[in-house]
């Protein structure tokens, strides 16, 4: 399979590293080339127009502001906003066009769509509005094409969040790195993949 | 207690109907004195400080665009947050100070979020993206001040909306405003109620 991994931090390596056995992954983020600017249409389109068909098209993006509930100005909800839900529905909306009959998304939400913890709100909201996008959207698609996320808890290799996240286990690497594989290479659509 | 209501539409009046047995309902909309445009801050602001104190906060709006999938522009999605997403954060963020200790925000969701219609994939975000705010919030809001989310599937007054929503068993008026007096009357906090 051909697959456009768009996010190379912490998660997308988890995924990029499994998604590389056997398969041709090709890597977008700000420093690649071509580069992509996840919060410009405009640069999605142009990565989509580069890059062609593909097989699958991973998203593992999303930059939200952490603060007390209290603390949050009307500016942080925007930015959760602009930062982790439009660009995985934008990446959605403008890429249908390059992915292969019976192909598929894979969006990346995480653990504080379905569980709390301090400081978190506004990640929230953003997991919950991704999680169920792919619900609907899975039902929407075109031409057989699939649509899941993968919601990782606090990986291991995070170590600087693990106090954020009190008495969560933490997921390997690899049992991510499944998750993405699973999405892709499986059958399934319309689904969240906790991890 | 003293209660206000933020929207006037269908769902809005189903509860404004029920909180209305025995309590003081302050209703605010576009079209009332004091008005209220719930997609501009400061008008939300300024809506809290005529009204005052009050022991209870529900929200009752939320406009979303409706379109099949591959039909939206990115613009739609920005729509549906600026609809119904931002705004009811926004009530709850500036509208914190002015709910007594011990008080409640209700705001409101709907089936979309944990079940898809056609057509309805950004009202499906809109509404996950609330649910999932609730459950953080709940955590984080000071003075125990509790708040839920009320996600009402298609009501049976709404007969022109029967159509779109094919096997859904639609909810009376009653049992919509009966679960705003739950979550307003009762102490549960962090939950969505589906009716």
């Amino acid at each position: 399979m051909r697959i456009l991994v768009i996010g190379s931090g912490r998660v997308g390596s988890a995924a990029i590293a499994k998604l590389s056995e056997g398969n041709e992954v090709i890597v977008a983020s700000r420093s690649t080339d071509p580069p992509v600017d996840v919060t410009n249409a405009e640069s999605i389109a142009a990565l989509f127009a580069q890059i062609g068909d593909v097989d699958a098209v991973v998203a593992t993006i999303g930059k939200v502001p952490f603060k007390p509930l209290t603390d949050f100005a009307g500016d942080d909800f925007v930015a959760a906003f602009n930062g982790k839900v439009l660009p995985q529905l934008e990446i959605v909306r403008l890429g249908t066009p390059f992915v292969r009959d019976g192909g598929s998304f894979t969006l990346t939400t995480g653990v504080l769509g379905r569980a709390p913890v301090a400081e978190g709100a506004a990640a929230s909201m953003a997991n919950g509005a991704v999680d169920a996008f792919v619900m609907a959207a899975a039902t929407e698609l075109p031409r057989g094409i699939r649509i899941n996320a993968v919601s990782p808890t606090v990986l291991e290799s995070a170590t600087h969040q693990h106090a954020a996240f009190p008495g969560h286990i933490p997921a390997s690497d690899e049992s991510v790195g499944m998750a993405y594989l699973r999405s892709v290479a499986g059958v399934e659509t319309g689904k969240v993949f906790p991890v």
